[in-house]
């Protein structure tokens, strides 16, 4: 074995010869029995006081690298893990819940890729709406504070108390400050309350066509979900299999087809909750954009029983890279939540728990909706527009009614396939929503889904003249 | 039924109105079958225009409330769910994981208490340490730049090299940026891992005594968890049962007793995880505070088959409060891994993630390191000499030796308890660890945590002074 040491090294000659003796030996150059050289050799070899060479050899002694030898000098002690074997061959290693996580369909990808041209997806918001200055400023106020040690898992007093009351005003929700958690966004929400309340086995029922991440965790968890029909009046509560142990719905603004759940659904649902001791988690993702006056209410204004766990998210109306949300819990799973919360990632951060906090409370918030909602509707008037066009002339087959959110479907005419008008827009610098990933059915119908959130106003009647192309393409 | 308008409604009647008669409906005041006043007539007795009220009644019809009636006029359509019960009656709902939970004998709780005089618990940095000023500009800066929509689950790319770098160069740990996950600090970290690989009912082997947390979400998860003995030497892995799946260990600095794992140990634990095909977890959580010039080296850097997860926090070198820790992967584990976690919170907060990577890349990170580490050294002299003193009086039974971290720990004399020394201790004002909390087996050693990264250098004297009190009085 060659030592040396590099000249450049300076100071710190003893850290560089231990590093490079241990390395050796920890990659196998040096082997189990090799004697090291005596340290008045090695010493004058590299030019370095002896007391180096013993400073070292002792270091390595120590930490079981290098044993005394009974005749005098130093030896290898260290055996190689698997020495021999390659280092590199690929581990055996592997997940046993990958098979859960492949039944998922839930693919990845394009994180870091280029933005299209025009981003017509679902569930973005405008980055450009993003209150930036306001934001800042809450935040530099909340680091004036230097952060304490581990805090309330559930979210901070302050916050909960603030959401509590804001979600009783604009979604007529009434929750017990108690009753809330802050979590990061919409999705660990569902988590938390799908991890408490499931086992694997467990059979939950959701929307079909519905929500893929939400159905994707689900099943990651080793639920059996079921799917159960939407049409216009939102879930089909009557196809809710008996065995259910949670209904995961979106009444407010079904995802995707946008149908409002009618009251008797919504009686219907609660009814059963009751009878069966169901849970029903029901996310109000986007219902803050209403486009017409009609109110869509939240289920949970209904419910009497403590059956329905109300999901809030700041994703839709603020920006998802926040990961700001919040659930309303039952006061019978509060106390459980708030444990295994803190099993899950201890408590949400605190700087963002204190900028939402002003920005809830000095009416930042309201301000900030006031403003976006007026700018949605009118992408909004847009789509609709587009939509009623196409359906005229039979570009489309039908033109769901969306009352609120960012987004719009429609269903293609027969024979023409959303892959197609994908690919198409996607050739002309369109990226649409998946509409098809949103199904678990086998036959299920062909259609599109446009967003309104990620394009801006400007850009948007050129996004759609391209998809107007694409669909004209796509029929031949 | 009387209705009346609040004469400062002002402008919004017809929205009060609705309001009003939706909830005479919900609340059960008005029954199904009732008949709404005639539109006319109501109009009259409210002084409103008869338009108002038409609008409203179309309003409750739309929304299922009411329905026309063949002879003219509107009635109550709405029947409520579970109507002939109290509507205030406790839930039956529970949660079926609530059983698993009971049994990880985790308990939350004092979150909001006012904290102690003198904070000797373990695991908590001194929040007067933070770089608040660095920190505030990072934030600040991170947040000139609108946040954009979903992100890489994994973590930006950024700072996943940023951290790579990071984490060879100060824990010799090589790490592709690819297999950097960022996370909601340690504890998300493991909970990644576990989700991942772990079914209900698989072997988990834990350090005893251990890391409490991290034991309970083990059993959460519903895994069989086995505590194996710990020594000077730390786990002793010849006791690791052979069915295990996965282990959990601290070698750099064992959690609680500060044992260093030993070479031999080390190269045991990697052997067997190899030919038993296990996952070994490795949590580094406090080894950036050496006090010594021994370095402590990962697990992770000898490991040449992929068999490590190496779980990092800056949990105690900045604050846990900021929820930002981060795994080193296996390459076998990334793209599922990567899955799981976009389906459990979608990716970590955008700007938290900006401030850190340019806090690492800045040179901030090792800057506050350097300062805290002295800073740190100091305290942990003046508890290491306590420590020695007590022994020598025979107050404590044995003093662990802790080369790193933020707490040291003691055994107590036959026959003291350490509730009885921590109850005297907190009629004082001083709060220590909880060493009974970190053991599984029945009998084991009665013993003190003694943390010194929340109380300040100047207040440590007399805090250790109170302690000792506390250990002369519970010695009787």
């Amino acid at each position: 074995m060659d030592v040396f040491l590099d000249p450049a090294i300076g100071r710190n000659k003893s850290e560089a010869l231990f590093e490079q003796l241990r390395e050796a030996i920890v990659s196998g150059r040096l082997h189990h029995g090799d004697r090291l050289p005596a340290t008045r050799v090695l010493a004058a070899e590299l030019g370095v006081a002896r007391s180096t060479i013993t400073t070292v050899y002792g270091r390595l002694v120590a930490e079981g690298y290098v044993e005394g030898r009974a005749g005098g000098g130093s030896s290898v002690s260290y055996r190689r893990a698997g020495a021999s074997e390659s280092p590199t061959r690929p581990t055996t290693l592997s997940a046993p819940n990958l098979g859960l996580l492949d039944t998922t369909r839930w693919s990845l990808g394009g994180f870091d890729a280029a933005p299209p041209a025009f981003d017509l997806r679902s569930g973005r918001p405008d980055p450009a709406f993003f209150p930036l200055l306001e934001w800042r400023r809450a935040m530099s106020d909340a680091l004036h504070v230097a952060p304490t040690g581990y805090m309330e898992p559930a979210g901070r007093a302050d916050l909960r108390r603030a959401l509590a009351h804001w979600v009783q005003r604009s979604r007529a929700v009434d929750a017990d400050p108690d009753q809330v958690m802050v979590t990061a966004g919409a999705q660990q929400g569902v988590d938390v309350i799908a991890r408490l309340l499931l086992r694997p086995g467990d059979v939950v029922a959701v929307e079909d066509p519905g929500y893929p991440p939400v159905r994707s965790l689900f099943l990651a968890l080793g639920a059996a979900v079921v799917p159960v029909p939407v049409d216009r009046d939102g879930l089909v509560v009557d196809r809710i299999p008996d065995d259910a142990r949670l209904v995961y719905v979106t009444p407010s603004h079904q995802s995707p087809t946008g149908a409002v759940m009618s009251l008797d659904r919504r009686r219907a649902l609660l009814d059963l909750a009751e009878r069966r001791d169901l849970v029903i988690v029901e996310d109000d993702y986007d219902s803050e954009y209403r486009h017409e006056d009609r109110p869509l209410e939240p289920l949970h204004r209904l419910d009497r029983n403590g059956r329905v766990v109300y999901v809030g998210t700041f994703s839709k109306t603020l920006a998802p890279s926040l990961r700001l949300g919040f659930l309303v819990l039952p006061t019978a799973l509060v106390h459980d939540a708030t444990t295994l919360r803190s099993l899950m990632d201890w408590q949400p951060p605190d700087a963002s728990q204190r900028a939402l906090h002003r920005f809830v409370t000095d009416g930042a918030l309201d301000r900030h909706l006031r403003r976006t909602r007026r700018r949605y509707r009118e992408r909004h008037a847009l789509v609709a527009a587009f939509c009623h066009d196409a359906a005229e002339q039979g570009l489309v087959a039908e033109a769901h009614h969306h009352v609120a959110g960012l987004h719009t479907t429609v269903h293609l005419p027969q024979g023409v396939a959303e892959a197609a008008v994908r690919a198409r827009a996607g050739h002309d610098g369109v990226a649409l929503g998946d509409y098809g990933q949103c199904w678990q059915a086998e036959n299920h119908p062909e259609g599109l889904i446009i967003g309104f959130g990620a394009v801006t106003t400007d850009d948007l009647p050129e996004a759609l003249r391209r998809v107007d192309s694409a669909l004209r393409h796509a029929a031949g």
